[in-house]
Formats: C-alpha cells, sequence, structure tokens
C-alpha cells in the first residue's frame, strides 16, 4: 500500500549537511561569497572544449561525419570559434578564483583572460604541426599500425598527447587548472597520467599507455617511446621544516632524444637519460645513465 | 541499386539466440519468470545516482554553474530526494532479485529496502565529513596540488575514494551487488579497484591511482597514502574438496595507520604492515613487517 | 564594458591551420578528394553499435528496463537489424577507404560489405555460446563474485573479453579497423588492451585487468586466467634493411590451456607456456615454459 | 562587481507557495498522502507513448530511417511492447487517481489496467484498418494531395484523426483521461479540437483543420467531409437547480454519412445533419436538415 | 562515384549573404558591435523558464515524476532558484538591448535588472492564487471536465492564461519583449494569441480556444468565458500624419464582470460590453451594449 | 505479485498488423522492395533543415548566443553545408520516391537531386533579401510591433512566411514533398495554412494568423496584410467525369497588390481583388472586386 513511501528526514538531513559544509569552509578560511560566478571551472565544459579543439585541429578524420574539404574551413573557424569563447569563460573562472584571495579587480583579469586565449588560440597552428609528428611517430613505432589515421583515430597514446600538448599550453599561460582538468580527462580515458607541466619535445609516442605516470617537472627530448605503465615519477619527497612536502622544486627525469623506454620501467628523481639509450622493462632506476646505454632488469639479458 | 540491401536472415539468427539463451538458462537452473520487474539493478541508473549523490555531498564545486550560497540548501535537499527515490528502487531490485530463490514475499523485501535507504540517507552527513578528511590528505600528499578545490575537481583518487565510502556503505547494509556496480564505475574512470567491502579509515589518499587494486577484506589505517599500481590482493585462492575456490575468507592486508606505500608495489595475504612503515615502489611482500619498517626492493637503496 | 569581447584572429587562425592540414596531406601523399563520403570510420558510430550487440547477445541482463521474455525476440530482432545496418555502413566505409589507393570500383567493394556483415550476423549465436563460457569461467575464478549475473554486470574483463570476442570476428573477416576501435573502446572503459588478432579459447578470464596488454599474435588456450598488469607482449622489434620496424611476424605468446598468470607478470616473445603452468606475480619471462611449470620471482617462495 | 548577485528571498517565497498550495488543497478537500505514486498521468508520457504507437502503426512510413520490411515486425513487435508497458503504467495511475476517493484497493486497479490495455492492443489491427479508410478519404477529397503517403505524412487532419481513434477507444474503455490527453497533443499540434468521446465512422476527412471543434457527444457517419475552423458544438448549457452546468447530457450534433461541411460552419445542439447534406462555408445552424440539403449562408449562393 | 559530391559553392552564397546581411544592417542603422553579449533574448531559453516556472507554481501535478510531498519545498525552491537565474539572463539582454541606442552604462541596467526580477519573483504566491481562481473557473464552466487536475493538465485555455499572468507581469514590469515572448509561446502550443499588455480579472476561462485575439489594450473583467475563433480586437488602425500606423492607444474592449463570449464572436475597438452580458457566437460587434445584454446573430435566436 | 505482468499477446497482434499492412499495399498496388532506402522523406530531418536554414539567414538574431560578427561567416558556412547536405538527402528520397514507378536509374535521379539542392542554395541570398521586406512589412503593420527584431524574434506570421518562401522554392524546383512538410512544419506551430504552390509577392504580413488557410493557385501581391481566420480558397470542387475531383486547376483568388484583408474574411474562386482594396472582417466573398474597393459585411459599416 505505502510501496513507494519515502520518509527521507530530507530536513534533517540537509541541515546536519548545511553544517558539514559550513565546518569546512570555517577550516579553511572561506568567507561565504555572495557575488560571483561558480567559484571553479566546470569539467564538463573542459571536457566540450577539448572535443571541440580536437575536431578543429583534425576537421576531416574527427569531425562530423559528411564533412568535405569544400565545407572545412567553415567548419573550422565554427568550431574554433565555440571553443575560444567557451574556453574564456573557464579561463575567466579560474583567474576570478585564483585572485579572489587577492583582490576584487575582476575587469583585469578579464582582459588577462581574453589576451591568454588569444596567444592560445594563435599557437593552434603550430600545436596541430606538432601532433603531425606525435602522429608520425606512432606509425612508424608500431608495427602493428596500419596507417597514420587508425593511429589518430584509435590510440591512447595520441590521444593522452592531443591533450597534453593543449594543456602544456593552458599551464605556461598561468590556467594550472584547466590544465590539469584537461590532463585528468584524458588520463580518465586513456590510464595515460601525464602532468601538464611535462615538457615534451615532437615525434613523442607512448604504446599501450595504461598505467603511465608522467610527473610536472619531466623533460622529454624528441623521438622518445615510451610503453604502458612506464613511471617518470619523484623520489620521496623532500619535507620542508613545518614538516610539509616542499611543492614545485625539480624532482622528475630528464629523458633525452631517441630513447626507448619498455612497459613497466620506473625512472624516479632528478636523473637524465642519456641520448639514445634503451631501458628495459620492469628496470627500476634512481639514477641518471650516459647516452647510449641499453639498461636491463638484473640478471636478464632482454635482447638475447 | 540495391546498395542498402540487407538480408540479414533475422528470423534464423533470432531463433538460434533464443536456443542459446534457453540453454543458458537451463544450465544455470533460471526458471522462466513472468512477472517481477527487472532481474538486475541497471548499471546506468547507478551512474546517475552516484552522480546526483557527488552533486548533493560537494554542492558548490561539483553542482550545477550558477549555484549559490542562498539556494544551496533547496538544490541539496532536492537531488538528494530524487537520488534515494531513485537508489531506492535499485534497491529493491536488488533485494528482489536475492530473494528471488528463496521467497516471493515482496512485501518483506520492500520494506527492508527502505529501512536501508534511510539509513543510508542518514550516513550522508558524516560520510561527508570523512571524505572531507580525504580531500585534506590529498592536498597535504601532493607537492603538485595547488588547493583542496583543485583535489576534489581533478583527483581520480579522490573520486575513487567518493565512490567507495558509498559503495562501503551499501556494501554493509546487504546491497552487494549496487555496491559492487558503484565500484567498477569509479573503476572504469580511474582505473582504481577498490572492492566495496575493503575497510579504509580517515584521511586516506591515492595519488595517479591507475592499476591500484585494493581487496575485499583489506583493511586500512589512518593516514594511508598509496600511489599507482599499488595491489593489497590475496596470494593463491585456497580450494575447497569439491575443487572450487572457496569464498569469504580474510586473505587481504591489513594496513595500519600513517603507512606509504609506493608505485607498483604489491602485498598480498592476510599480513599486517605496520604503522608508519614505508614500503618502496615495486617491493612485492607475502610477508607482515613491524611498525616503521622501510621495506625497499633489493639491492636497491631507496632513500638514497 | 567590452566583457565579452573576443578577437580571435580567426580567419589568420583558420588559413594557418588549412596550410598545416595542406603540408600533412602532400607529405602522405593524398590527393584532395571531392567525392566519397567520410574517409574513416567514426567512433561513436562503433561505440553505438557495440552497445547496441551487447544488447542484443543479453537481452534480459543488459537491454531496457521492463524488458520481459515474451517481448524479448522482437526486442533482439530489431535491436540486431539496427546494430548490423549501422554496422553495414561503417564496414562499407572501411573497405571503401582500404580500397581508396587501389581502385574506385566502390560497387565491389560494397557487395563485399554485404557480404561480410552477413557472415558476422551469422556467427552471433555462437558468440554467444563462448561468451557464456567466459562468464561461468569468470564466476568461478573470483571468490568475491556472487553470481553469474554481478559477473556480466560489473566486471570489467567480461566486458573487454565481449569486445574482443566480436572485434576478433571483424580482424579475421578483413576490417581491421573497426576491429581496432572496437578494441580501444572497451581499452578506454577497462583499461585491458586486447590487440584484435589475438586469438582466444573459450572460458577465458581476467580479474581486476587494469593494465593488461595482449598482443596480435598471441595465442590463449582454453580455461585460461589472467590478472591485472599482465602483459604478454613482443620483445624488442626486429628492424629490416631500411630501418623501419618489420610488421606482421609472430611475436607473441603462445599460453596453453589451464594457465594461470598473476598479476603484473610480464611474457615477452614468441615463447609457449605450457598447459597448466602458473607464472607468478611479477615474473619477467623470455623462454618457454614447459607444463605445469610453476614459475615464481627469483627468491620468493610465492605459495609458501 | 555583485553582477551575479541574485538575492532572491527563496526562502520567504518558497513558504508563501506552500500555504497557497495549502489553501487550494484545503479548498478541494484534498488529504496530505504519503504513500501512492505521483497523482496523475503524465503528458509527456502519453506524448511518447502516441509517438510509439503511430509508429508501429505505420512502420515503413512514419518509424525510423533505414527499416527494411525484413525487419518490420521485429520493430513493429518491439516498439508496441515498449508503448504497451508504458501505456499500461499511466491506466494504473489514472485508475489510482480516480479511485483514490473510493477505495484503497490497488490489487483490484492494477488488474483492471492490465486487462483495459490488452483490449487496447488487441484493437489495434482494426484500428489501423479504420484509419486506412481516413487516409484514403483524405487522399481522395483533396484536389491537392498527390499521394497517400503525402497524405499520412503531412496533413493534420490525418494526425489528427489517428489520435482520435486510439482515444476514443481508451475513452470508452473507462480511462477518459489519458484519452483527453491524446487528443489534447493533436490539438495542440493541428489546431483540430475532437473531443476523445465523440463517434466517428471510417472515411472521415478534416482538411486545412485549424479551428475545427467537435463535441464530446457529437456523432459523424461514414464519409464525412469537414473543413477548418467548423464547429460541432453545443448550444448554452442548461444549468442544474444548483446553478451549476448539467454534465454528460447529449449536446452535439449527428452528422450523417456523406455529409461535406464547409469552413467556419458552426452547427450546434442535438441536431441531425440529414445524410449527403452540404453545409456552406461560415454557416450558422442550431437545427435538423433533411437528407440531400445544401444549406448556404442567407442571399450568398454559394455553388453559382 | 560521386554520388555524395557536393559543390554548394558556399564561398559565393556566404559573401552574398554577408552583403545583404550588410543591406539589412545599414538600412535599419545598425552599427557593428564587437562588445556585448547576444542582442536579443532567447525564445528556447524563455522556453525553459516558463516550463520551469510552470513546475514550481504546481509542482505536484505539472513536476517531476515521483516528486512527494515531503519533497515539495526543496523541488519548489531550486526550480525557482534556477529558474529566476536564468530569467534575470534573459531580463539583462532585453534591457541592454533597449538601451543600446541609449547608453552603455550596462552597471545601471543590470542593477534594474535584479530589481524588476526579484519583483517577480515576490509575486509568484499571488500569481499562483490567481491561476487558482482560473482553473476553477475552467472546471465550473465546461461540462465535459471531470477533475480541476484534469482542467490544469488539458486545457490549453489554462496553459494559455498560466503564460499570460506571468508575462503581463513582465510587460507592466517593462519587459515588453520577454513578455511577447512568453505570450507567443502558448500562442504557437494553443492558438491562444493573447497579447501580454491584456488586463484580466481573475477566475477566466477560455474553452477550445482555438483562433482566440485578445488586444494589447483589452481590459477584462471576472468570471468571464470565452470561446473559441472569439476576437477582442482593434479597429483599422488611425494613421498619423507622416502616413505611419498611431502606436499605443486604447483601441480594444472592455469587458465587464461575468461576461459569457460565444465561439467565432468578433468585438471590435474601445467599446465596453456590460456585465453579465451575454454575445452570442459568430456576433460582429464594434458598439458598446449595456450590461445584461444578449447579443445574438441577426435573425438567429441563439437560445430557442 | 504479478504486479508488472504484461500479457500482451505480441505475437498474435503483430501478425494481423502484419495482414492489414499486407492488404494495404496490395489495394494500393505496392510491391515488396527489398532495395532501396526509406522510400520517404522524413518529417524530422525536414524540421531540422529549416531550422538551420532559418538560423543561417540569421544568424546573430536566430543563430546561437555568443554568436559575433567575427564569427558570423564562419558560422554560416557551416551551418549552410549541414543544412544543404540533409536537404540533398531528402531531396533524393523524394525524386527516387517520385520516380519508383517508371524506372529504376538512380543515377539520374540523384544528379537531378544535386542540381536542384545547387540551386536552391544559390537561391538563398536573394530569398532573404525577400523576407527582409516582409520584416519591415509586418514592423509596419502592427502597431504593437516595437522593433524588428521583436517581429522576427516573435511574431508567428513572420515564421510562417520564412516556411513558404523556402517552400515555394522547392515546390517550383519539383520537390512538392518535402515543400509540403515544410509548410505543415509552419502550419503546426503557427496554425497558418499555405499551400507550398501560392504565389507570394514582397512586403507580406500576416497578422495573428491563427486559421489562416492560402491555396495552391492563389497569387498575392506586394504590399498585402491579412488578418487571423482568413481564407483564400477553393469554391466547391469540380468532379470529373469519373466522379473524381479535378485536380490542379486554377481555383483560387489572386490578391492585387495593397491589399488589407481583415479577420475571418473568406475570399472563394479565382476572383481578382483589385489594387489597393479592403476586404472586412468576417466578410465572404466569391465574386471578383474592382481596386480601391471597400467590402464590409452587409449592414456593418465597419470603418464608422
Amino acid at each position: 500500500m505505502n510501496e513507494y513511501c519515502s520518509h527521507w528526514h530530507l530536513q534533517a538531513i540537509v541541515s546536519q549537511l548545511y553544517k558539514v559544509r559550513n565546518q569546512w569552509r570555517t577550516r579553511n578560511g572561506r568567507v561565504s561569497r555572495e557575488h560571483g560566478g561558480r567559484e571553479l571551472p566546470s569539467r564538463e565544459a573542459v571536457l566540450r572544449i577539448l572535443e571541440l579543439l580536437r575536431c578543429a585541429l583534425f576537421p576531416m578524420r574527427l569531425g562530423p561525419v559528411n564533412l568535405r574539404e569544400k565545407g572545412e574551413d567553415f567548419y573550422v573557424g565554427h568550431t574554433l570559434n565555440v571553443a575560444l569563447n567557451a574556453l574564456l569563460a573557464q579561463a575567466r573562472l579560474e583567474l576570478r578564483y585564483a585572485a579572489c584571495h587577492m583582490t576584487d579587480n575582476y575587469n583585469e583579469v578579464d582582459s588577462l583572460a581574453i589576451h591568454l586565449i588569444q596567444d592560445f588560440a594563435l599557437a593552434l597552428p603550430s600545436l596541430r604541426s606538432l601532433l603531425d609528428t606525435d602522429i608520425l611517430a606512432a606509425y612508424q613505432g608500431d608495427p602493428a599500425a596500419r596507417s597514420v589515421d587508425e593511429v589518430l583515430l584509435c590510440y591512447p597514446g595520441v590521444l593522452a598527447v592531443i591533450h597534453h600538448r593543449l594543456a602544456h599550453h593552458l599551464y605556461c599561460a598561468g590556467l594550472p587548472l584547466l590544465a590539469r582538468i584537461s590532463a585528468q580527462i584524458a588520463h580518465s580515458v586513456t590510464g595515460i597520467d601525464i602532468h601538464p607541466g611535462a615538457q615534451i619535445s615532437p615525434s613523442f609516442f607512448i604504446d599501450h599507455g595504461t598505467g603511465v605516470v608522467i610527473g610536472e617537472t619531466a623533460i622529454i627530448g624528441e623521438r622518445v617511446r615510451i610503453y604502458q605503465a612506464v613511471t617518470l615519477g619523484a623520489k620521496r619527497f623532500p619535507i620542508d621544516k613545518h614538516g610539509q612536502l616542499k611543492k614545485n622544486h625539480l624532482r622528475h627525469p630528464i629523458i633525452e632524444d631517441d630513447v626507448v623506454i619498455y612497459a613497466g620501467a620506473t625512472i624516479l628523481g632528478r636523473v637524465t637519460i642519456g641520448k639514445g639509450s634503451i631501458i628495459g622493462g620492469n628496470v627500476w632506476l634512481t639514477r641518471s645513465v650516459p647516452a647510449g646505454a641499453n639498461i636491463t632488469q638484473a640478471g636478464l639479458q632482454h635482447d638475447d
């Protein structure tokens, strides 16, 4: 009879949730703010923006069905316009959020947002060129790849690099939160976790990719190839005199040109892997190696 | 001319699929049931419920754009109402499904469902408090984290823990299938696979996270920090006299307070990692270690 | 005042993107093609087709809420019809794409597409039978599994195998791009990367699954069980006299019946793991092992 | 600065709206009911059900693109199944709503709902036959019609009659609210307002249709043709001794076979328009006319 | 071969459309404006706002399925919050649009928008009270009506009055464009065209409604009942000395309390229909009539 | 218990519906056709195409929020491209449908479709110019109109004319079914039913509009203004010697320049209303009138 009865004690639960939120806000020194838009950028908005940018960069292959070359420029122009306007709105949210402890001068913040996104827009053609090198590297680096188009359509490593190159630009421009969200969207889809701060040169290829972690201060040279579950991480973090982790120091590896790192290898700390080195699967490295090195797991001749 | 012709032999294929389904049902002892709703809860429904609960728990940061504090309680109350009604429907499905081999007394089952979801609702404020400790732990545990909000918005480990704490409540309440679906949704998005049976204390943080596996009977203390690809698993499973795997015995590790486990470490079996221990990357452990231990891969001084 | 001003220099950026696309096309020897549909199959279309096929194969458990057995065949027939028509369209795109360097004879290509999808449709009942063995294997292989339905609803390993068995049929039929897209969709959701070329016998089970990689030429026997982060990969790839990776040679392992491979194990190259062997966690193997072998990490008695 | 400030005084407005709702409920003798589903059927649900029924009745012309005759029965069966299940849920709501002042015996109500919808389902083939006569009548009755398919696809009068024939069945079955909602959906789309109680024989055609009103107790013979803005209405309503309008007495016209009524004609009251009569445009009639009559506006020879 | 070829000469057509737009803009004295949001409010946005307001005003009957009285206030509060924020954004657009020929002082405009929408929000409870009188009037005025709920759910006249009472408030508040859009949405759905300027007292009922037109300066008393195709319009419009229609003078009828106007009646000009009058169907009136009059078509005794 | 039981006798009903469909097809001389796409264009597709065309013609006022003049041409080009490709597909369906009784030569039909849509595309700029005259006419013809933008956004008469001018082009091009569907979409939304064959000169305005009917062979001059419920129709249709209505003869009025026709007027037959005439409300006319005539209802001085 009362089959759909639902005594949820809603009023009580809502009140208690309010109290818990207030405790959190008090503890984190937040004042109640009536003004201002949403405090934080939206993951859904960034997701949509990145879809649009991917389509605008590769219109015939990732864009809408039925697109023809005659209509390509119109599509690219319109898609960019939508994406950039939306990105501007998110950039404004991040800058206001970052500024809120300092000043209420939203006009400056908004001018800055426009400036940053203009620069981002102007960089897109060269980002596309860069990505073309990555796609070619993927095609050439995997014997199972049948065409450059298959690589663009299917390879998670390629998706991760597209997101990274866009996110890295945002990161350098002073929009680290948008950059991070972009990176995490790729992480969620591919299992590849590249911090947007990482500096990566052209012709970069990650195969399979699940479990790859590349840290904030890592530097990667040209024509580097990496397999699944490779970590370019930090060793234990130094702790400051207050017992807090020290932030923002150089703590991830430098990988020079033409290095190959096989699956499951872990390289930790600010070490340098010399040009052309080969790091075998599952290798655990916390020291630098010279150019041309061939490091394998102890006692296992990998290339027998 | 007949360019869209499609001779799919549909009737034949449908008949054969029917036969195969019947073989399966016969083999698994299922009677044809005319009555009853859908036999199984719906993954899509659970996905939606969890989105709503996340929004209700963190309305200003995960809720809709344009929400202001004045409207927060209305939003939270309405969202909870929708989520709890939907969860009740799913709980009813699971309980009916579980009961179907025993009894047809749906009235009892439906009363039980209401009772369970009422308890779940009342637990939400304390779950939010618990999650706040996890968010702070993530912020404090990662030198790359810039704010608690970034952590909530971007970190897969935080999403996995939100799902886990909700799923664990459902698991303990006798709704293991809903709990499992909730956990697998997080697994799919984050690469972090926490069985909903695992018992996890406050201030838990998983960084990067891809490849983490935490088993059903694992117990984790306060302020534990874990990195990607860590397994807290079982050793080989004991087999009963019928040659079947024995189910439901304690087979996963106990991790005490303040332990840190670095990437790729594997801890198997009902062992205990003592308070404050540090387990190095890639370490393989099938024995207990005392409090304060510092375990590294053989032959590698990890903290040199 | 000019708060929404957006000087994106769209015309300039669009022109530069056009130039970059042209450079790419020139470098890759592509002629501008006015005719023809979209050059490439669509990931979104394949995603939708696979959802439909999963529902048609398991209508009562993955199909729509409220489906009853009386309506099952109608649902299955209609859903198959929609899925097969959509798959035919994608197959046509792939075949035209593959043929475009050779011939413009679209009629032959379109007849072939119909033929291939007819065969695919006829194979669905036996694919369902095969998948039933996998579901049973999952239920029997995991002590945490409570029912075969939970396994079908929740286990990423089961989803990955469903996609693989469909994708493998497409791969063998000469539609490797559709096969690859299908496989990558599963990879994205589960973290399990099975190349559609891999040959897998009945009763196959992958538990947890994140990080599993199974290569193109791998062969897997009956009743094999695999855990997370297992790689069945290639060793370093041979390079031909032009300095290019050699494609299409047999380079991945053969796993015989009843083998169990624990988490993190890596098996590389065209080696054979004998019937009934057990490969321990984190083991690194580049050589064959005989039937009944029990391989563990050096110095660690895994089954103590 | 406070550009998005929104002081809506929400709490106060919500409280006042609550008071107004309570006043309404008190005045209309409603008790607060905790149990029970939604009190009323949903217009959106009925809209969707009618779309499905239209598609199931005319699958090749109103159904999905790409349907082929091979797949027609599967489509029809599945679509009917979805539509009938949804209609059953709405019927249950209406019957519970109607019963709520009398009894709480929902079991009887639910059995009745199943019975009514079963009858409705069995009537569908004869309803389709009936509708085929209407479509032919439309084709033959309009010199601008080019094909029967155009008529089905484009003519608002045909849509209105499809809805009416379905709604009339529901009305006679004791589901007047669902019937009324169905009729009003057609009214909204076509401007044709046919009360579901009206009895209409085969081969009925309304051309243009906007502004047509056909009352609850109207009776219409075979092969009747009606143009826009025709009213078959009641004269002033009799009032009972309490000063209320008397409900449910026969108050609308009877139109015999083969009558044509031109645009804007108004026929009011329980009068009879004899077989084969022609009623001219804008004619105002409150009396019966014999068979074969040719009524025109005073002083205007319509067929000069 | 070139089956999908599409030589649309897009560039040429786009250029010509640009020229035509420029001609229009030049002729209408518009300057190119780089800044500012969209110039005009959005019909889609207003449509959505009105749906939300209808739901918030009648939550149990027009709101979401599964709403229960316990959750009603939360639903109402949240829905109002969303609706009012969206309405504020549209109000701002209208005010900026109206102001753009005068000033660029957006701050004043934005403050005004907040003020206007605050007033609108505060008026909602009394608007709901007013609408309750209309619903009762509909129930009492139609012998076919079975309940007040049917009336709210089905009657186009009730929908039109809900929109009108909201739109009239906006009109009086100085937001005539939003008001007009609201009215036209109702017009499109119901065929009832009430100018938002019309002043309508409580207990107003329009039956059937298609073709009703009520002009901008009409005034309607209490308990007035109107049928389909009734026009309360202007006579020919006076023309000023420049040959332009004179705008904004009182040109529509005044209908006093308790008047009934039957279908098709046309009343034109600033005439007064006295209290309690009955205007018969199809009557054409361009003069005032005294209280208690009973006007019928010449030569037709309507109430014989 | 068996609360959701649904014995729909689906198989029987589906079989009977199949029989009824077959009867219909046999009676209408249709052969079962395995090949070919859908037989008929899709109303939903045409609806979408017209939305796109409206947006492309009036991008800043009907297009997406946030469009700026810098991005206008990209938006217009892309939107046109999508709309024209979709229209081409629908045109192909109509032409194949029309051709199916004659020939199977789809190549000719498809070439023709391209040709027709190319012409349509090239006509768009002049159609926009024409529509600008209609918008100005609406603004100047209604004292309640406040701006040309309000007119474009709100006036149903303007929407009807936009659809008509596009539909008329399709009608003349030999695509009468697409034209008719376009017209009926406008009819449904506005209550204005203009046959796409009607020839209408510039600066045409319909106010209010509900109930307007304009027949297939009507001809309307420049600067004509029409009010609600005006019919420009045929008198009784001549019948040929087989007792069928004669199709395709000139049977609707010619309205010369500068005519005004007030609400409810009905003009029937191939009569001519002379330049500058005024036809009063509710007037019934079946004869021609000279230029400058002022026709009112008998005995009513309309302009007293």
